[in-house]
């Protein structure tokens, strides 16, 4: 298991550990109410598509709690929660997580219509907890079915934090190389620090660093080079969205980095839970992208690096077409190509795990 | 004509901006000892490979200056020039326009023996003044080749600064971009920001708002998508080392975005006068890549953004096989594969140019 607590819900209050603020602080925010979380979404205190998930269920449980104060009746208290998940699923437009948890705990309240307050806040609890703690065994899940593609001596390349920062726990990306690592392979990592926001420097290479991991972190403009010179044998990184065709909605970078490895002859996966699929959508191209403000590109941590009058462009995500993606690594196995064919069938696969749980 | 002032000779003194505080502050060192110059070069206060190969002319001048105040003999004399060009050749491996620029002094100074100290110091700094109006003139040459192949509102991505601020002034694949610009094609361009050192935000996005050419600011992981949402028509860099097949060495990062270019369709165009190419090595593989210090990748500006105890990985420089480059732009027109014929050509027509010259 990691040792990195990113979400925990203790005292009816969401405790979400500050990713903005590592490496240099350990800090972490209380959310008591749901306005809260959604800044913290807002700003990226909390990111990661499946992180941003669990949250946002929680952010319901929060909506709950302040409702049973703010509201008198039933009509109310119900308005009350349902525009709370409206404003937490209007907080970034990419991740399908988010909307993916909101619509389960929206599933939810819809069926406790006829019972106590203090009991709807408890069923909503037990689904939030739920969704947690399917997130983590989901991940881990991920974890195994990678270690079976990482060879003995890997050398492995992600981009920005699909890690224990970016789950409830464990990671999708980092959590095959956490698997394969504690498994006894020999392997180490190669990290790009994925501007604008360095997710990768501030939070991947603190995370493995932690975990002893052996990582070299290098700018996003050296993974091409890093491969010509044979530093890389395989690529993987987490997903935001992905698509009936296998299309990966990731951060920015993410692809260059496919276009390059391909270009080497390097494997690329995408790891990510299921939820991560959103098979409404046939193409990359329905995807939004989200595009941030444009003083990320031109500062650093509040730092000028450009003039403040030249013109940016500065989406958060890009999208890797399914041919550059080698394989997606879910909680159910490795997905292969043609995968508008395996990604249905890893659905019911999934769909027979839950029903035989139940 | 630009209207930065990057290097200026002045009663004595080279007076150089220091890029290392742009776009901030605009400030000059004054180097009155050739010490000063190695020390400026050494911390990139002055960057750029025929930046690079101009001011280290002038640090010859002002060794001579030095000489005659600290020795005595003609030996001594010699002798103390002799080390100074020794010690500023050892300033930076990659850039061959220092060692060709150092290379053309010292041949001078092998002609001056029978001299007067005062008139070697004059002749000397006559040799200097030439390779700085040289350097102007190669580059506004390559400006007026380059702009045959930028078409009307062509959008035309740049990575790092090959500008006025890498030149003694209006740059090599800036140079281009100013000439299209001025000769009213209705071009813009996109700037890579290029990290470490963000030569690109803080430089070429500096110079190009100065000039009022339109410019996008992106980080570096961008270009790919840029290029796949059809945002850019060419690659325009610079170089620091090209070799007789036509491999490029320039900053870091370069390779990528030429590999990104050769998925996409998009031509790639290295700008650099002959004097960036060394005949003397067959190949990219034979020239040395400095590594420069691990924080630079760990910090941004003195800013800590990773942990610091993971390790980096810090290549200054990469190398674009000749397979990547489309053409070369220089002096005596547009070179096109097979290099290894047309180089030697352009050498040829070069030295014919100078001979008409005398």
């Amino acid at each position: 298991m990691s040792n990195v607590k990113t979400i925990e819900w203790k005292d009816d209050t969401l405790v979400l550990i500050d990713c903005t603020k590592l490496p240099v602080e350990e800090k972490y925010i209380e959310c008591k109410e749901y306005s809260t979380l959604c800044k913290a979404i807002k700003v990226l205190s909390v990111r990661g598509a499946p992180a941003i998930g669990v949250s946002a269920a929680y952010g319901v449980v929060l909506a709950a709690i302040q409702a049973q104060k703010e509201t008198s009746t039933k009509e109310e208290y119900f308005k009350f929660i349902n525009n709370a998940i409206k404003e937490l699923s209007s907080t970034r437009p990419t991740a399908v997580n988010l909307f993916w948890a909101l619509d389960r705990m929206k599933k939810k309240l819809d069926t406790l219509n006829e019972l106590e307050k203090d009991i709807i806040k408890d069923k909503l609890l037990e689904e939030a907890n739920k969704i947690y703690k399917e997130d983590i065994e989901c991940n881990m899940a991920i974890g195994k079915h990678g270690n079976d593609v990482v060879l003995e001596n890997a050398s492995i390349l992600t981009h920005c934090n699909a890690g224990a920062l970016a789950t409830a726990g464990y990671g999708t990306a980092l959590s095959v190389i956490r698997y394969a690592h504690s498994s006894g392979k020999n392997i180490k990592v190669y990290a790009d620090e994925t501007r604008p926001l360095l997710q990768g420097s501030r939070l991947t290479a603190w995370e493995l660093v932690k975990e002893g991991i052996p990582t070299t972190l290098i700018t996003d403009n050296m993974a091409g080079y890093a491969m010509k010179l044979g530093k890389i044998d395989m690529v993987i990184f987490g997903a935001d969205r992905i698509t009936l065709n296998g299309d990966v909605a990731n951060k920015i970078g993410s692809y260059s980095v496919a276009v390059l490895a391909k270009e080497h002859g390097i494997p690329v996966y995408a790891a990510a839970p299921l939820s991560t699929i959103d098979i409404s959508l046939t193409d990359g191209d329905e995807i939004p992208i989200e595009e941030r403000n444009k003083n990320e590109v031109r500062q650093l941590f509040g730092v000028q690096t450009a003039p403040n009058d030249v013109d940016t462009f500065n989406p958060a995500f890009d999208v890797t077409p399914h041919k550059y993606i080698t394989g997606i690594i879910t909680e159910v196995g490795i997905l292969r190509p043609p995968y508008n064919l395996s990604i249905p069938k890893a659905f019911k696969i999934k769909e027979e795990i839950m029903k035989d749980k139940e």
